[in-house]
């Protein structure tokens, strides 16, 4: 078997590298950085050469599809009262089409799927924020992503007040980052608890680092990554 | 155990009557005449002089809350590509909203819930119609619906073609209405299905027959069913 394996250049499925954070982490900014370090440092050419095509797509969650940016909406801006079972099922339909349309077809062919926020962020928010039932919460999250989980989680962990000061600063006011300090505390012990609970798939960034020492340190993660599993 | 339960005058629970069946059944018309028929035959006075007010909810899925009412045009009219595993969230995200804010309170307080289409749709749309896996259907039913079941099914059984018919002759067109014949077959075949399982808790009304014999079959059902359940 081994002997086999040497001589497929490309592997079975592409990398699918997911950015988790609380409010104001810096995950949209990073995400950029990353796809911009990809493209300079020559991994993106390295996959064209080998017929990867598109070699990366960078996406996001809730959110991703047509049908996602309704929902993204609804979920983000709706003044109506959302039942937490209901707000989980909607980010889960969200993730589904997601999942079916845009993420496992990019793996499929190899190449590299980038998301802002993917099932931890529902563990973090809908889980520790809301309350909702952790089990139930995995039991969504593994029907809706028909068994799609990331290869490497980039967590960028910082200060609940530190990141939604952040955000304010930015003038971005959504449903989530009106909620109270104590919500953003719950949401970001359920980050750490993932990232405890998750072995080498899960890098903690330090995220109130000056935003070189950030970017140097998310490169680094990518690019070691990236060699275990590309080359 | 049973003196205490006699002393009782308002059940625990109030009662939960699905209309169910293909397009073009008649379920909206029998709907109207149901709640029509609970005020003339004082069922519903009844109810409230036990002190439960409203006495009865006449609703639907999808589309029996705000949030559903969103959903709902979302899933009858996009002409985006929804992935199966997505649409069926969605409605159990309706579904969840819907049980929440709407079936589950009014049953809590001893009431009539009177719901066009529930989970046998899904059932028999998502699993049969489309070929989703039955048992994770099961499995997004039970989640969403926390446990509520229907105390009575009343399947209005109308040949698929018949039903059809009678949809384009209203001169209404949906995205479910616009689907082949073949399709309402396997939706059929899934009532059928479920009512074969369902014990007395399913009623099969042949809806193809005069408006009359129908109307009169359910009132029966129904009547039956208040008597065991509120006398």
């Amino acid at each position: 078997m081994q002997s086999v394996s040497k001589v497929i250049a490309v592997p079975a499925r592409g990398s699918f590298i997911v950015l988790e954070g609380g409010e104001g982490a810096g995950k949209t900014t990073q995400l950029q950085e990353i796809a911009q370090w990809l493209q300079a440092s020559g991994w993106l050419a390295k996959l064209r050469s080998r017929g990867i095509d598109p070699p990366l797509v960078v996406t996001r969650e809730p959110g991703g599809t047509a049908l996602g940016q309704d929902l993204r909406h609804l979920l983000l801006h709706t003044t109506m009262e959302i039942a937490p079972l209901s707000e989980l099922l909607l980010y889960a339909a969200d993730r589904a089409q997601h999942v079916a349309t845009c993420i496992q077809p990019q793996l499929a062919q190899g190449g590299i799927v980038l998301c802002d926020r993917f099932t931890a962020s529902t563990v973090a928010y809908q889980g520790y924020g809301r309350g909702l039932d952790l089990a139930l919460i995995d039991q969504v999250n593994r029907i809706a992503t028909a068994g799609v989980v990331p290869d490497l989680v980039l967590w960028l962990d910082v200060p609940p007040q530190v990141g939604l000061e952040r955000s304010r600063q930015r003038g971005r006011s959504d449903r989530f980052e009106q909620t109270a300090l104590a919500f953003h505390e719950r949401v970001q012990a359920g980050f750490a608890a993932q990232a405890a609970a998750g072995g080498d798939r899960w890098q903690r960034i330090q995220a109130d680092a000056p935003p070189e020492v950030i970017r140097q340190a998310i490169q680094t993660c990518v690019d070691q990554h990236l060699r275990q599993w590309y080359d």
